[in-house]
This record gives structure tokens, sequence and C-alpha cells, in this order.
């Protein structure tokens, strides 16, 4: 991705967490050589701000969204005032140096339970709650009333990132003839970014092109358009240049998205034989300084899956966004349920405990069978019907059971414990969720023969060119290998949708599917008249197309190719070429049932947590790859497992972030991370695409922290609840000495 | 087209007509400073070479296909042995000057008529006569054996080019992530250039992506695949840089396609009153050293179109294609006849001297009817029917000459020679062929609202994109102004045409305006579902659709395109997005009639040829846009003039071609040229495609020469005839002192 003549992006960040911007002063730093520019907002379109992708009924995200550079205000320390284009990369560094800001300091706001009810003036007096997501139904206040065990959970969740290999970072070079953007390294929705960045420069939208290369992943947060995505393309089209800007790890821990960092506080009514009666949530989401371009997803899908995959016959959950002067959060894997899982499922623990049942027991008497999760649940998400289509959620759990030897679990816990060592064993029931949108599939095959699959979704990493070979070989008759698959080229397609939220598979492989369906049609077609067949007399299969019987003629798919492009061939009204183009829209996601377990050992000397064996059960509708859907799960649990028991983005009482290295950014290593058993089940085909799968990017991590919580709680015999994630050593041993 | 990083390559070519190629010697080039390496054919795929186009039945091109640098012989002056790429153009100049090659000469073969017969060495011993196109109908004959007034001609026409006013070029940018190439300059066809290119390769076709800039012109000559086009793809991938070049003028008349040169006899019998009842032509045409891409196109449409406008009772035609040492001869614009018209029209003048009538009275006496025309001509061109759908070509002449004023040419011209002076006027009745083959059209609208329209087509500077924005914008109810119009973008279409045979407006805007209409329906339906409304009730105009009754609603573009593309807005089965594809595939050919008028001054001193007044009127169906229909026609016969009276490529005894600089190419002068008369009828719509449109790139050159030579023959009061064009003062001075 490195063009000769490319230029070098170096942005000038706030060091202050909240203040009044009174002065950017750029001319020491203008002045020294190899600079091509020194940029502040004055210099940028006066009224851009990085818009929502997603509108939330009744919330207004104006006051809240970010200038790709400061104006008036900074509101946490890493948000770009200005940036600096030099020859190389040092350069650029050290002008960026000579940038100085003088900046008005106001204190900082960093808890968003305790700023719920303000206002703020760097926001023209917004009020620092930017909008509840408040869904349900049944009267919970009253089941709860009446309910006779009544279980409360406070819960705090810290404040985690991605973290993936590759930092942010794109390269934009500039053409000419026509003048355009090439752009490299906008992933996960890149016509929604295309056209942002578009208007931004006040061009139409395919005066850029989006590319995405191989990427080490993104996991929601790597892709999102960011102020320096805007920042760069107006560079190379201003400067008419190629624009390179890859962040450091420091910028890529204060100023690329955050997540997670939610208070929960939770109750929950059972009747005395350990059944849900109602469920009721509360949360205080800390958003951070701004929204971000998916607004209130997080909080919706917080708010939307609170209740996992149990019968609740009554339901609430509210979910507050509050900005405080942190950077904002995003969606990552598992967004809100990481979350929800934990407190709902350390709650069903602490019920159990209450009630007398073994941890397993109170899970399968609230479990609902098939017959109960078939008319979905009362409530929307995202404005669609929650369909429970994971069919029975309570033969899942006792296969799950069964499968992974629970028994043995606890057995083999107690018996450690019996020798005297803080052995636990933990588990969690979750609802997933996956597949959301629609995407375009456009399936060709080119004069050589070559057969090439577009989608508007994008690797990250996860292997979605694999799947989506599978999806076109297996309709084709050919193998996956021989399916070239290009993904996220927004010149290929007119428009897609992205990755995230567990959707490739499910969406483009649906669109892909179908669009194969169409191109196998299509080939017959051409191959019957070229041999004046009917279609039904000849097969696709192997690179050609061959005649059922008769002198089994064979026409290869390069010459089919050549002929279905040929004037001669096609009469009027006939389309040419041998391509294909297909839309799946899904009318709803899927929900499919999991399961995790956890068994760990704690050193009462260091509060360390060891998670010493792990396993998910998990239904997948069906598997397009062995390989990748178990990475996927086994890669979820072990970066799960870096936010259960090591990673957290503390902030000082000044709004500065104290995590600035990935040393500090304690990912898990591979001794953090035990052999995992992964049982993917193919019982209940989805209904709602026609390759019957779901989505399995997020089902490894979603559980970690419930299931590793309950582990450690076991581990220590506590009566009582874990009330933080991360669990920390300082945490753990907080919790041994109040044992 | 610059990128940083570019590097430079030139060709070593042939200096040698016909020869074994004994040694290339590299090494001093290749150790120059600055060179990135020199290539032979060695370095190349072996069995490469540059296909034909277009099949013929019959007729077999595989001994005479060109590989991209010569292997064992050599057979033009100008042909690639070597390349070398630089660091810059001058190093690559030095150092190509320094590759040795040693050749073991072989007398050349100049004279095609000559030539006929014999084998081929240096073509592994094919025949010289590559294949004879014969076409026509009737017993000729006969038919000529019965005439009581048969009429002959020999008429040679010498070898031109377009001299367009960019030489060819290209830029070959070379980008990773994915490895790809960016292809500047590839005009004409650039989705089978493409494919060739990637064929060549072994790369899938889209992994090189042409792109076309505005050019001064193409007339068919730039921007077929040429060997250097190959070399210069080649070099970049396999060197992993961008590579650029650009011929010099010298290269472009030595190595760029030659056009016209054809040795004519023509025969045509008439009753006694002047009416054609035979005609009969045969003719060798001078192919050069190989078969250029385009096949045996230029002798199809000799034989195809040699009768001309008239009603012929029995037709025979015979083009033999015949190979020599010179440069290889493509389409240049109204190739076969330009040189057709003239011989068919100086035989009608001859014809008219012979039976004594006035020059537009043989026309008159021979032009059919509506009632004649109607059937069409019993045989086919490229194997489509041979439909005369220009209505009454009678009727047509009559009334040409109504509108110049005839009459009153040959009364001033009369009067000139009364004085003494050397004035003539002449006309020529003309056919034209125009729209072939199929084009894809995508119009669209993006997120801001912008409607684009992309199509295969190019603009080669005749103003495709004027008249695609019209075709579109009179659909849509917004002006032209406001359509961008993207050409021959390899990466938006699947597949595409080009520009060639004055097809863009008709093919191109007629699949242009299908598709503007499937995206204004889109429009209004998905107005109609955001109002609640159906889609007639709304109205698209003026960059919105609007109620037609009631509250007048209105919804501008950006909001229908944001909205089309939301998975909120869709249903299962919708297509996302504003986009609407469409092809035409024309049939057939149009064949609109048209006249051309000359009067000249002949300096008897110097046999100078001033053409003093032109006028041409053209039955164009419907003009999509005045001043580029106009313009097309004045450009043709200034070009036209230069064809007849100045420009010519003649080749010494050894085969080395004389004319290698432009002022030696004697391209026309503003003063060689008069204000030239256009008239453009709209009396009849051609039936074949929805505008109604003919094409009107080649009307204003196939009848120059024609209509000069006869009114040079009518200045110098010739009994007998011109024998050869270009009419130059050698000629000219001969045939004066002849009379």
């Amino acid at each position: 991705m490195r063009r000769a003549g490319t230029t070098y992006l170096r942005v000038v960040r706030s060091q202050v967490a909240h203040g009044r911007l009174v002065r950017v002063d750029t001319a020491d730093a203008a002045a020294m050589p190899g600079v091509h520019g020194v940029f502040t907002a004055a210099d940028l379109p006066g009224d851009v701000v990085i818009p929502a992708r997603q509108p939330s009924p009744g919330i207004d995200f104006t006051p809240y969204l970010q200038a790709p550079l400061a104006r008036e205000w900074v509101r946490y320390v890493g948000e770009p005032v200005a940036f600096v284009v030099a020859d190389d990369p040092y350069r650029a560094e050290d002008a960026a140096l000579r940038v100085r800001t003088e900046i008005a300091e106001r204190p900082p706001v960093l808890d968003a339970r305790r700023a719920d009810g303000t206002t703020v003036e760097s926001l023209g007096a917004a009020p620092a709650r930017v909008g509840t997501i408040d869904t349900g139904y049944g009267d919970v206040e009253a089941a709860l009333a009446e309910a006779p065990v009544v279980v409360e959970l406070d819960l705090d969740c810290g404040r985690h990132t991605a973290a993936p290999l590759e930092n942010r970072g794109l390269t934009v070079a500039y053409d000419t003839d026509p003048e355009r953007l090439l752009v490299w390294g906008a992933s996960k929705v890149p016509f929604w970014n295309r056209n942002v960045m578009a208007r931004f420069l006040g061009v139409p939208d395919d005066t850029l092109h989006l590319r995405e290369s191989d990427v080490g992943g993104s996991f929601g947060i790597r892709g999102e358009l960011y102020a320096e995505d805007l920042l760069v393309v107006w560079a190379a089209w201003h400067l008419r240049r190629t624009v390179r800007w890859v962040e450091d790890r420091e910028e890529h821990l204060i100023a690329a998205n955050h997540a997670r960092e939610q208070q929960h506080r939770v109750r929950a009514g059972f009747d005395d034989d350990g059944r849900l009666l109602a469920l009721d949530d509360e949360a205080w989401l800390d958003t951070g300084a701004y929204i971000r371009t998916h607004g209130a997803v997080v909080a919706a899908l917080t708010a939307g899956m609170f209740a996992g995959p149990y019968r609740v016959p009554a339901f609430r959950s509210r979910v507050h966004l509050v900005v405080t002067n942190k950077m904002g959060v995003g969606t990552y894997r598992a967004p809100g349920r990481f979350q929800n899982n934990a407190a709902r499922e350390h709650l069903m623990d602490l019920a159990a405990a209450r009630l007398g049942l073994d941890v397993a027991e109170i899970r399968r008497r609230n479990l609902p069978t098939a017959r109960e999760t078939e008319p979905g649940r009362p409530m929307k998400i995202f404005g669609a019907p929650m369909l429970l289509d994971g069919g029975d959620h309570l033969a899942h759990f006792e296969k799950s059971l069964t499968t992974v030897g629970w028994d043995a679990w606890q057995d083999r816990a107690a018996a450690a414990r019996a020798r005297g060592e803080l052995v636990g064993v933990g588990m969690a029931a979750i609802l997933e969720k996956a597949g959301l949108g629609l995407e375009n599939a456009v399936v060709s095959v080119d004069s050589s023969g070559g057969v090439r699959v577009a989608v508007g979704a994008v690797s990250v990493g996860q292997g979605a060119e694999t799947a989506l070979a599978v999806a076109a070989a297996e309709v084709l008759g050919i193998r996956p290998d021989d399916v070239r698959v290009v993904l996220s080229d927004t010149d290929t397609l007119h428009d897609g949708g992205g990755t995230f939220a567990s959707r490739t598979t499910v969406v483009a492989g649906a669109a892909v599917h179908q669009a194969a369906q169409l191109l196998r049609d299509r080939l017959a077609w051409t191959a019957g008249r070229i041999l004046d067949r009917a279609p039904d007399d000849v097969v696709v299969a192997d690179h050609a197309v061959v005649e059922r019987d008769g002198a089994r003629r064979r026409l290869d798919l390069a010459l089919l190719a050549r002929t279905a492009s040929a004037p001669g061939f096609l009469r009027p009204g006939d389309e040419p070429g041998l391509v294909a183009r297909s839309t799946f829209s899904a009318p709803t996601m899927t929900y499919p049932p999991g399961t995790h377990f956890a068994e760990v050992s704690v050193d009462p000397g260091t509060g360390i947590v060891r998670v010493t064996r792990y396993a998910v059960t998990y239904e997948i509708g069906r598997i397009m790859h062995e390989g990748m859907a178990r990475g996927q799960v086994t890669g979820g649990v072990a970066q799960g497992i870096g936010g259960t028991l090591l990673e957290d983005l503390p902030y000082d009482d000044a709004g500065v972030p104290l995590v600035r290295t990935q040393r500090d950014y304690r990912a898990p290593h591979a001794r953090d991370v035990p052999d995992i058993d992964v049982h993917l089940f193919e019982d209940v085909p989805a209904p709602g695409n026609p390759l019957g799968v779901r989505g399995v990017g997020e089902a490894g991590i979603a559980g970690v922290g419930a299931a590793v919580m309950n582990a450690v709680r076991d581990a220590l015999g506590l009566a009582g609840p874990l009330r933080r994630l991360p669990l920390s050593q300082s945490t753990v041993l907080a919790a041994l000495q109040g044992r």
C-alpha cells in the first residue's frame, strides 16, 4: 500500500481532557523543512461533523457529534486539533510537536452515572444524558413486588478496546484523469464511509475508491469512520498528493473507539421454584466525549438482549447514554451482550444460591422449549421483531451439559477445593444474534473462465473469503479455491453493507448463494442456446456446462463467457455476459443459543486468576468451513479472557488515560488461554436465510465474562457477588478478604 | 496521468522491412545507468499473438497475426524487436539506440496486387492472399455482357492514417493490495483490450483497470490493441513499477495503423437511359505485414457497401486481403466507404459523360424510392441483413440539390471556366452505415443526489458525453449538464463495447435511454412507497420526485438514494439503491443516405487543388446536440480534404517509409478547408433504436474523395478519369497535360 511520492500525516491531539480551545499556533511547524502544510479547523469546511449511521427514534444526536478537528472546545485527551503533512513520518511527528495549543481547562466529567442529570457547556448546554433506550414488556414493577424472591446485583464493566494487530491506518492515493482518490484502509462499512467522505469533499461518491486489504482483525473498532479518515482524504484531495497516516499504538489506545464501560443495576424476581417472574435492568453507558458513528447501537443491543435465552414473563431494560470526557465508545465484538451476560448470569448464580438450587438446575428451569421460543419475544430490536429462531433452548442446554460433561467439571473442582486449592467452575447460558441488514453480491465469469464473487462485506481477518467462496462454489459445482472473492471494493458494486454484527456469512453468504444460483441458470441458458438444447438438458459442473445425455458435449466457462458477451450471439432484450446480481435483505436477525463453561484456579497470594479449562457450545445452524468457524469461537474466548481478567482503560482524575502502551493494555498471552473445547451444533438451521447459517463471530466472547466470573465466585466460595469486570488482582484479593 | 516513480518505456524497432532476425544484443543497453531492463521476445510468453477481434467466416487469420515482439522474422520497418525501461524517457531512448539487431535482409513485397498469388516464407509459407470477401447478388457477368453501355475504372487509393492530435500513449500504474494495473490510454474497445492484456499476463480480467481520459481524436486508429500495449502492461506487471510509453510522431507514422490503400477495378453496366444494370468491383487491399485486431472488417465494409445508395439489379464485390511488408492497416473513419465512394461516384460521372447525362440526372435515375429501399439489399454485412432504413433515397437527393442550390454551383463554375479559370464542381451520393453491436449502460443516483451515466463506450473527442447526457437528462427531467458521464471504465461495468463505426450515440445512447427509463420508474416506485402513493401519482422532475396532486410533497434525489439503500426501507426481494442497468443490442446497422458537393479551383501552374466551397447533406434521424453533430461532419470533411489532396504514406523500394514527420504527413491546414455547409435532415428517424438516431461520425469524410475528384475532373474538363487518390500535384499536373 505504498506509493512513490507518499507524504505522511500526523495528528496533533489535545493533551487536555476538557477545555476551551483558545489558540492553535501552527507557524513554527509550518516553517519546518519537508512540511507541506499544517491545518486546523479553520481550514476545513465549517459545519461538518462525523454523522451517526443509524438513527435511534426519539434521540437527537446532533449536539453530540464530533467535528473532524476541534473547533471551540476539546472534550477528551486525544481529540484531534490540528494535523501536519510532511515528506516523511519523522518530520511530520517533529512538526506536530511544534504546534502549540492554548487551552483553558475545565474539570472533566468521568463518571456517566454521576454525570446523568447535568448539562454540558462544551456541548452547547446539552444534557449529559444523550437519551435512553427503554424496552421490555409486561408489568415489571408489579411482578417484582409480588415475587417471593428478588435478587439484586450492581455490576460495573470497565473500558476495553479491541486492540487488533494492526492499528488504524489509511493510505489515500491521489490520481488524475479523472481526479480520484484511492483509499486503502477504511474497512467495516466501506460504502457508508465513502459517501460521508465524498460529501465532506463535496464530490460525487465514486470520486473515492475504497479498497480493503487483509487485516488481522477489526472486532468492530477498526474501520468505523473516524475524524482521521476525513483528515487524510481531505489532505490528499487538497494537496493533490498521496497521503498516508498510520496511528501509533498510543494513538490507538487513546483515540480509537473504546467500548464496554457500563454500570448495571439488575433486579430479578423468582418464584419459590426458581422460575423467573420478572427481570429489570437499568444501565448507564459511558459513551465518551461524543456520539460515534453507530449512534445508540450498543445501548440498543444492551437493552434488547438483556433477557438472554430465558423465559422472562415481564422484562424491562433501560440504558442511558451519557457523555463524559473520555474517548468515544463503539461496538466491540458482542457489544452489550458481554456486559449483559456477565450481569444476568452472575445474578442467576446468586439466585441459585438463594434458592438452594444447582447452577445448572436454575437455568434448566428457566430455559424455554421450542414451543415457547416460537412466538419470539414481544418486543423489537432495531425496529425488527425479535424472532427466537434458535429452536429449543432447553434441549440445547441439556445437550451442552452432556457434551462437555459438566458433572465431571463440578467433581474436579470440588476435589481440588477439597485439596485446599481455589478452583471453581462456572457457566453461562447465552443468546446471541447475528445477521442484520442487506448485502449485494455479484457472481460472474470473466473471459478466461474465472469465477469471481464480489460483495460489499469486508474481510477483517475473519475468513469471509472462505465462507463466501464455499457459498458460490457449492452452487456452481467447483472447488472453493477456484472462486476469487473481491470484498468491499466500492468501484465494483453500486453499494453494499459491510462487516459487523456477525453478519457476513448470513447476509453476504445468502446474497452470494442466490447470485450463484442465478449465474448457474444463466450458464445453462447460454450453453443451451449454443447447443440448441433446453437449459434443463445441460448440467453445470467442473468449470463447464455439459449435456446430460446424447453427445455429452462440453462447453468450458471461458468459451461461454466470451460467447455470452458477443453481439452475434445476443438477441434484442438478452442481457450480455455471465454476470448475476442478487441482494439479500435479512428480515430479522437470527438468535442462536449457546453455553459457556469455565474452570478457574485462583492464586490466593496474588489474586491472579488462571482459566484452566474452557468449553463453548453453540447452535451455528450450518458450518460453512469447520476451521474458520471454530477459529472464530476460539479467538473470541481468548479475547474474552483478556476482557475479563486483564484489559482495562482507566483514566486519572484529570481525565488523562493511564494506559498508553500495549504493554499496559494487557491483551492475553498464550499462557493466559487454555485449550478451548468448541462444540458447534448444526441442529437448527436458521430459517431466515437460504444457507441456514447463523453468525459465529461473537459467540466466543459473549459469555466469557459471565462464565469466568461465576467460576471465580465458585472458586472463592463467595456468598455474595463480584461487582466489577475486569477481575483484576486487586478486585479478586478484595473479594478473598471479604469472604 | 503521471505518477511519482514513473519509469519510461522505449521500443526498439526494426529499421529493415523484411528479414530474418539473427540476433538482438541488449547487453550494452542493459548496462546503462537508470535502465531497469531490456527485453526481447525471449522474455515474453512464447506463443502469444495479437488476436483478431472479429472472425471472418472462411478466413483463417492465424498465420498472419503479430507477436508483441518479433521472434524469427521482421516484416516491416517499425516492427518492435525489443524494449527498454528506464528512469526517464531520455535514458530510455539512449539505451534503445544501444540495442543492436542483426537482420538477414530479404526483398520486401510492396504491391498487394502483384503479390497476390505468391507465398510468404516469413509467414511460414502462408499465401500472400489472406482471403477474399466476396459478396453480392444476381448474375453480374451476364448483366454486364448484355448491358448496352459498360463503363470501367481502375482507381488506386494511397495509404493514409488518422494522425490524431495525441499520439498513442499508455501509462500503466502498478498498485498493490491487491496487485493491480491501472491503465490509462487504451481507448476504442477497452473491455476487449483489457481481456487480451489479462490473458497475456495470465491474470483475471479485472486485475487491469482501464480508464480513458479525454483525447483529441481516435478516428479508429488510436486505441486498437497494439504490440506496445502488451509490452507496457507486461513491463509494469513484471517490474512492479508504473511504466509510461508515449510514442513520438515518427513512431506514430510508421507503427500505428495505416489505412485506405486499395486498388479498385470497377465495371458498371447501364441501359440506354443511364440506369444501372450491374455493378462489379474487384479490389486488392494492402493489409500490411500482419492482420490487425479488426481482422477483415475493412474488406467486409468495402465489399458490403460498394453499391452505395443506388438501385443495383446485379452486384458483386470481391476484396482480396493481401499481406505486404508495410505497417498493418486498420479501420480509419469511413473505412472502405471513402475509397468505394470515390471509385463508384467517379465512375458515375464517367458514365454520365458517356451517356450524355447531367451528373445529377444519372444519379436521380438510379436512386431508389422508399418503396424500393424497404426490402433492403438481398445480402448481409457482418452476418446481419442489410436493411436500407434511410427512407426515400431519391427524395433525399432531390431535397439535397434544392437545399444547397446545386444549379447555382454549376452556373458559378461554368462562369469561372468561361473566364479561363480551372474551376469545377462535383457531387457524390453516398450511403453511410452506423450503430453496430451492443452496449451496456448503468444510470444511477449517488448519495448526494448526483446522476451518473456509465457506459462501455469511449470518448475519443467526438462529444459522446454530451449525447449520452442528453439521452439520460431528457428522460429524467434534468439538464444535461447535471448528468455526469463515465465512459469506458472497466471497473464500473461488467463489460462493454467501445467506440467505433459511428455507433456511440446509436447503441450506447439507446442503452442509456432505456436505463434512464428504468431509473425513472425506480424513482417513482421509491418515492411512492415513502409517500404511500402509487408510482403513477408522482412525477420525476428537477432532481426530485413530486406528488402530482394533493400536498405536492417533494423528495429530492439525495434523500431517495439514501432511503433506497436503507435496510429498514427494503423488503425481501427488493433491489437496493437507485441504479438501473440496460443493454441495447442493435439488430442491424442503420443506413442513412447523404450527399456531398464540392467546388474546386486548380492552379494550372502548380497543380494545386483548392477546395473553395463544400456542402454536405445527411439524414441523421435525430440530432442529440446540434453543435456536436455539425462538428462531426465539418471535421470529417476537413479530414477528407487532407486524404483527398495532401496525405500519403509512400514507401521506397526497400520498404522504408518516406513520411516520418508530421510536416511530411500533410494534414490540412485551416487555409486548405473552406467554410462547410452542413445540412442535417431529421426526416427519417432510425426505426431500430428508441432515440431514432443515426450515427454521424463518418458522414463528413466518406464522400470527400468522390466529390472533390469529380470536381477536379470537371475543372480540368477531362474526358477520362482520374486514377489515383490523393490528388497530388503531380497527379493533377499529369492529368492537365494529358487532356
